[in-house]
């Protein structure tokens, strides 16, 4: 018999499988764990001659962005493809929505298409928990980025490659830096490493780039890199969303590199094993000075590497979870109706 | 032997198998009822995990749409791949035509690729036929929609559709509402009703969007919705095409959906148990209302999901006979020179 | 132990096999033979019913066109298609460069995806040596055109089209007419015939399209078609690249035509079994007529299949070469640790 399931754990079967993956808030810690298990032996096997496993063979991935990213694009079209997938990318600015099809009807019509997975990004916050909404249980659904509100899978990525590097997440300090107010990255970082039991959250950035109540989420926050980043294990730049700072929260680029961009003498007030991670695209002398993106602490380059294994594991899990919830469906209505 | 085939018989190899689909005209009914049975199979296949047939394994589809479409293209896309073959998508109006390439030659590079299949997608009637002809027996064409004259597999998904739910088609009153004069899915439809064996079709439209002599085609033509429906097993309503409306051809959309939408109201004519139908995307509020388009009777996610088995039936089917001919004419090719 | 390996042997590996393709230029003789051979298998296959081999299976091939260029994008993706690779095509104007990341930040990411493969186009002579320098061992390059310079596989598809129909190259005396100044296309041909041993190669073209010193390269220069064509085995036309062109190079396409377009009348000059050739897209009554290159002399539609055939050869040898050079690499380093 199904148990009921709680409004807010539309992302879990009723055993606790994930089927949808919209966001780290809520998701227990073994959850994150397997993912990340799971994401590990993926790493392996890009490392292989032929990087490619069929667990996805005979299943259609589309690729739903209404928000252009080519980058993040093809880290969800490569990790489908490595899964023996077969992909749909649809560009829906340019879709059926332009002939007055409703969002809802766009997505029964993919659905009726056997459509098995749906990767969205949209510039609207909640967009990703409301299309889960309209196609459960048939469609499992990974959020590639909603508005200011969540991004799971590169929260995750950032969570693989801080535990490649420093085993465990407990003893460590972690400081993210940056635009946190405009953040969906940000955000998910805060949710994924609470739960995986980081000593302390620090958030950096100037008050016009802060939320209200941020620290209601459990973090530190500072208003200065030479007191934030003191003795953290890792530092965490975020993108400076250019585009969604229209309004005069900043003086100038040149000022607020001045003041947050990760130099090298600013790296200093961090322990000297301190890993340096960005979501990328950086923007050089920006963001980041290329003398700290380039140096030996920096693991940008290992998280691009790890984004597809951790997308490969939240593919291949919330594929499986679905298949467990429908097969329970059926086995429970063929219960009811025998 | 090869027996001389006749000009209008370009879509059936000389043993009558089907080698190009690019019309429902004139073809016999044995053939559109092979298209339905192989068609059938399809949709049980898309209901198993591995949504997956090796029938056109190795071989090469290029989808050839000069009208941009992304709800077609994706049906194709996904028909294909579900049939294992390599796809290639060409937007051709950003292609080598710019660079002042003509068409045909366009065609024989596309051949030359040992490309196998052309879906192609035109405004201009007739052009799925002119492309056949210039790459037979080489390459199978399947008309994914030429001007105002076909869309023969949007009629075909239509038909399984009926046939799934009514079983027979000699018993059946059907209406066709809409845009009859631009429609090309209406034409289609037209063709396969009567090759099928309906007892009835009805064509309802205002004066202005219906052909001449249209009642030549065998249907009868109703301007009212309270007479045209009356007592019909099947509502198939058409997109109204706003682009190709340009002419003061309608009052308004208003207008139209007041004399012509789907309400409920109107649906009350058709018998208690007649299917809606709609090739989509729908426009709500002017050829459809929303509780009919979701209502009990609407068959239009049917359709879609019936789409995907149709195009893999006609893919493979065209194919099969494609090669039945080249070996044919080979064999031919080798007993004259014998 | 790995030997030293020369700045301009970056194309292969220490011990001479493919690793980049980048230039014809310098390339030995034993290596353009052994392209031929193997693109040789491939033509064969390309007449099979399942044209597809399982040699890049499980490896990713980006194609990273920094043009735009339709065909050439499908060949390329054609033939890693054929060889079972996973395909990623980058339209990079409209990717993350427009973000300001760096070509090279883009580069790195791409690596760190495990693409495998780099197909390149773009508008910068040495572009594509510039992006095998920063990815070498990890990722091997194909030259798919670069600015002025080169476009390798289009000039190897040419001599494959020529040995396949003349056999041997030592007798052939072979015209290359039109725009050399601004040809990628006759700077390849020119250094694969020589390589190839012909006898004799000529350019034919007015004095302002003629790049300064071309003799260097080991051609004859002719600015009459009725002297430049006399007695030739292969004529070669090149594409006039009209947005190359808006300084006043050329009075007008017309008269271009009158000079230098390839009539039958001019084909006349050449030897009776002249073969005739084109890259294509071929522009009719600009660089060539339409009863030549439609004419039995013309193997226009054959340079389009060997085409494929060729880009299937260089990427199997130059992916075979990077993973010899890879593993050589790391028993080095692993010696070297030892």
């Amino acid at each position: 018999m199904l148990s009921p399931t709680p409004a807010d754990s539309i992302q879990l079967t009723a055993d606790g499988q994930l089927k949808h993956f919209l966001t780290t808030e809520g998701l227990p810690q073994a959850l994150l764990t397997q993912i990340l298990d799971t994401a590990d032996s993926f790493v392996d096997m890009g490392e292989q001659q032929v990087k490619k496993v069929p667990l996805l063979r005979g299943k259609t991935v589309a690729n739903l962005f209404f928000e252009a990213s080519t980058r993040t694009l093809s880290t969800f079209e490569l990790a489908a493809k490595r899964l023996s997938a077969d992909v749909l990318n649809l560009n829906i600015s340019t879709s059926s929505t332009a002939k007055g099809e409703t969002l809802k009807d766009t997505l029964m019509t993919l659905r009726a298409m056997h459509c098995d997975m749906f990767v969205v990004r949209h510039s609207a916050s909640g967009a990703a928990h409301f299309i889960a909404e309209q196609v459960t249980p048939d469609v499992a659904v990974i959020n590639a980025g909603d508005g200011r509100h969540a991004h799971p899978t590169q929260a995750m990525l950032d969570m693989l490659t801080i535990r490649r590097h420093k085993g465990e997440f407990t003893p460590l300090k972690v400081a993210i830096v940056g635009d946190i107010l405009h953040s969906r990255v940000a955000r998910s970082q805060i949710h994924a490493l609470r739960t995986l039991g980081v000593a302390e959250i620090r958030v950096i950035a100037p008050m016009t780039l802060l939320p209200r109540h941020i620290e209601s989420l459990g973090v530190k926050v500072y208003t200065e890199m030479s007191r934030g980043l003191r003795d953290v294990d890792v530092v965490m730049m975020l993108r400076l969303q250019k585009e969604r700072m229209q309004t005069a929260l900043l003086p100038s680029e040149s000022e607020f590199y001045k003041l947050y961009g990760l130099t090298e003498a600013k790296l200093a007030y961090a322990k000297p094993d301190a890993l340096v991670m960005h979501p990328g695209p950086i923007n050089r002398g920006v963001e980041i000075e290329s003398a700290v993106a380039d140096g030996p602490r920096s693991l940008i380059l290992d998280q691009v590497t790890n984004g597809i294994a951790v997308r490969m594991a939240v593919m291949s899990m919330a594929m499986s979870g679905q298949l467990t919830q429908q097969n329970t469906l059926t086995s429970s209505a063929a219960a009811y109706e025998a």
